[in-house]
């Protein structure tokens, strides 16, 4: 199976507790794996889990609290000593850089392989990265301090032609590509033959939101419109709700909304305070919304499986 | 019983793994808590084990290696973020808080309590820390950057009068003091009753060295001389010893020689390198020098009884 498949690694907020660490989340789309956010103990548990860390090119940070970059460091480190080769590129604030300038310094005469910053857009969406696997969106959220949102959508793999009807419509090598592309095909006789019937079902472009710190924000519909796989923070319970909004931060019951708003395929709640032992009302809350919701716990995988389109 | 007891978080050497946080201890000395270095992840050790670390006072950073200090950050940000009140008193080369300058400058609008910076004196042995539990000492270790180990030695106790002497010999509330600290008494008809007939035998004051990342340094035998807890890093086996020099560690071998030469009670070796998956050659190559030596594990407790001398 060709993976579309996020690892949570941490589920805390602010405060990490026995069980939960701060905000990290690994995507592996096609075996390129995408970090986001990067909280205390990242690398540890991403040893834990068995990923691949090192195949990690492209690591977005959605804002400057700690909870969500304190990890950061020490991976860059362990990096260097472990003679990485690779650019790494950072998609996070500006200030991120500086922030860390002197333990970078640090780092510097070990340096086995070069950091690029690409500094985020905190007014409008943004795309940060495309390339073959992968389109990446970051997009405003509402938080206490400029926060980002990201959304991951996988690329259109090409499609694939049908060997007899290559044969049947005696069809030139030259118009191949282009099919491939989506072109319909006219014959010598100037029929014309729709793509579809030349190409094989194609697989639906997998998509993932994650909406890092934020207050509720109805408006987001729109960006994360039929995701696939929803992550959006509960940092709190509805009876919380006011406290919430204080703070920008959002109770389940509100992801449950946006969740719903969006039409995504699935929501995973997380962020949770250190106040619930465990996380049944928060789940339940938003499940009396949007069924298809699971809390995160660390360690939890999300696969989303490829479906033909036509 | 009244505690004197090493909690270990973390025994990695640079790099952490699946089963190893780097390096942190914490020490108990009847009910005060000592963290003696912060590698990533300390503050979730410290909830995963237990320790109350709302009651940790004084912190002990034995040089600027990132797996010896990345955790700090995260610590004194979830301090904040309890409302921590008492005064956090850290001792550290006096670079650490402008390394963390702008991260700390971060914290200071939700800081409820003091930092207390004081720089260790990495040129010779000083008492950095004397109160009515513990005394401290640092003294140099070698390394490649300045680097310190920690010698703790708890507080004697005063001594415990015996009641039947008071009245036997009639010894003056004005008297009891002076016998409490050690002195003897002379009776009204001039004949001296020794302290000790006077007094309950005594509590050996118990100690802990620990001796962090350092090249082998047999001089330290004098500074660590009958403790009754010797750590010491062992980043290497023998045939790593070249290499260990060259980068200014440890064998497990030297580390049993440095436990023998200080006759020491008991060696916990630590610091060990991702190469070892498990560290019995580590433990047998430091037995075969010194018997009473313990490799070190994540979580491990090592508690020293109190022994009644004379």
């Amino acid at each position: 199976m060709i993976p579309f498949e996020l690892t949570i690694l941490g589920t805390s907020s602010a405060l990490p507790t026995s069980s939960r660490y701060p905000t990290a989340h690994v995507l592996n789309v096609r075996e390129r794996f995408f970090l986001i956010d990067c909280g205390e103990g990242t690398q540890i548990q991403l040893r834990k889990l068995g990923v691949r860390f090192s195949r990690i090119n492209h690591l977005f940070i959605s804002h400057l609290h700690g909870d969500h970059y304190y990890g950061l460091i020490g991976l860059l480190s362990s990096y260097a000593l472990l003679e990485r080769k690779n650019d790494l590129h950072i998609y996070a604030h500006s200030e991120l850089p500086e922030l860390l300038e002197k333990q970078l310094y640090l780092l510097k005469n070990d340096q086995t392989y070069n950091i690029i910053w690409h500094p985020l857009n905190f007014k409008r969406p943004q795309t940060i990265l495309e390339n073959k696997t992968v389109k990446v969106v970051s997009f405003p959220l509402k938080h206490r301090i400029p926060c980002c949102g990201f959304l991951f959508t996988e690329q259109p793999e090409p499609k694939n032609l049908i060997r007899e009807k290559i044969k049947e419509y005696n069809i030139p090598i030259r118009e191949m590509q282009n099919i491939k592309q989506g072109a319909d095909f006219v014959t010598d006789e100037g029929k014309k033959i729709k793509n579809e019937e030349l190409t094989h079902a194609q697989k639906k472009p997998r998509s993932y939101a994650f909406c890092s710190d934020t207050a509720f924000l109805p408006k987001l519909k729109d960006t994360i419109k039929n995701v696939d796989l929803l992550y959006h923070e509960a940092t709190y319970d509805k009876r919380m709700e006011k406290r919430a909004g204080e703070i920008f931060h959002s109770t389940a019951n509100q992801a449950a909304q946006l969740a719903k708003l969006g039409n995504v395929g699935q929501l995973v709640i997380g962020h949770f305070s250190a106040r619930y032992k465990d996380t049944s009302q928060l789940l339940n809350e938003a499940k009396a919304v949007f069924e298809n919701t699971v809390a995160a716990e660390d360690g939890m995988v999300i696969s989303i499986p490829r479906e033909t389109v036509r």
